[in-house]
């Protein structure tokens, strides 16, 4: 099964588009508890309603070489039917493209990847040639930095236009097997929504909620498709760090409860 | 000492502008051979004739847990004199950039690092705070794809430019430190050119020649500084691969050998 077919059972099968973005920080986590005990306690306490969790590789690159083991084993830990995105935004000329695709796919074996747009095509192609893994491509990014670039006004097919509206375009172009998402941040809701009314059909990913102060209500609202899903909620530190005491497991798990009702009131608005 | 320091004591001391990309594909190397010994082999074949090694993190993930077990003993390997660059073109939000950073400088012991900048200031920050490291900023990639984006002309400061042109202002803005850099391809020398023109200062660190199709005389007379340096010449496959045979490891040091005679023709040629 193809990595969005697979999210839309388990968007269907735990009624929810939270995503929880495995991002073991040591400062904050509970004091003694390693990262891999850590993550397998958030993902027995959650696993039953997300709709996918999201690694992002630094915090295990962090950890120097043991990293890659506990980001494997935590991978491998994670119960079938919830897939799982590798938040490397990876991106690098054609030869070596394809060898960071070979290392999250095949090695790592996640089901999507985030990739960055800045060298083009070949940069994204080796992933997109997996047509059963999802791609999701970095637009418009939940940091303050994002606007240093991103939306800078360039002139693209003879129109001005930010330059995260050029990505999205070329995005679209690239999306001949269909496997192409965006990451779009929940802190720039103008933006979100005009990719929504460009792209009725594209997949976002969305982080930026909670810790980083992303509007949910508005993150939802806009960034639903017409099927009323679409849409990746991300939320890490909000749901990882819920407490830093013995309970952080039940914490986490009140925490993802919570934001899932909360954003399946907002779906559920007209 | 820092990164621009003590390369330009190897610079000095080994008279190159060569580094040699220690990019390990087992599609290419010598059947049987390791790749942690192909790496020893080809450092003890060369290290007397560079300035710098590169790993390119991609071939090592693509190895899966014990990549980067491969990738620290070979950076440990690499003779204390010559710095390494870890080509990582890495770029995150700030929280998890810092994360990043800890991963190549202090657990991998990298001297420096290739960052995108796609994500803007908070994506490099944290890497540009260890004042003692060098950052390279990616700038005009030497990808045929390079184009899509780098090369759109964007409006910055009430001028329009293209976009990597955007980038190197940005970078030399944020340069207070003294330790940034950019990656320039040697696949588009009227871009290096126009680069060097409006920073003679700043370190480029040009991938591009042998494989990719640079053309190695026009690189070096467009980057050279006013100095006769402030540019890393860096060769992958060129060397790497120069055999399949037992002799890769001589094969290697002849074409490093043959290839930084070059370079120091064209540097002497005013």
């Amino acid at each position: 099964m193809g990595f969005f077919a697979e999210l839309d059972e388990a968007v269907k099968k735990n009624n929810s588009l939270l995503c929880v973005g495995l991002d073991p920080d040591p400062a904050l986590m509970p004091p003694g508890v390693g990262i891999l005990d850590f993550n397998k306690a958030i993902i027995d306490a959650t696993s039953d309603m997300v709709c996918s969790y999201k690694p992002n590789l630094a915090f295990y690159e962090a950890e120097g070489v043991k990293g890659w083991d506990t980001l494997k084993q935590t991978v491998d830990y994670i119960p079938k039917g919830i897939p799982v995105i590798a938040d490397a935004k990876r991106g690098d000329i054609g030869n070596t493209a394809k060898a960071y695709s070979k290392a999250i796919f095949d090695e790592l074996g996640a089901g999507a990847v985030t990739v960055n747009p800045y060298l083009g095509l070949d940069a994204v192609e080796p992933f997109l040639n997996y047509k059963n893994k999802g791609v999701f491509i970095l637009c418009r990014t939940s940091n303050k930095g994002a606007a240093d670039f991103q939306n800078l006004d360039v002139m693209f097919d003879g129109k001005e236009m930010p330059l995260y509206q050029a990505v999205a375009i070329k995005a679209s172009v690239w999306n001949r097997f269909g496997n192409i998402g965006l990451v779009v941040g929940a802190t720039y809701p103008d933006e979100l929504k005009l990719l929504r009314q460009n792209y009725p059909e594209m997949p976002f990913l969305i982080p930026g909620v909670g810790a980083q102060g992303g509007d949910l209500k508005l993150a939802v609202s806009y960034g639903l498709d017409t099927r009323g899903g679409g849409i990746i909620i991300n939320s890490s530190r909000q749901i990882l760090y819920a407490s830093r005491s013995k309970d952080f497991a039940q914490a986490a798990r009140k925490a993802a409860l919570t934001l899932r009702k909360e954003i399946n009131l907002y779906r559920s608005i007209p």
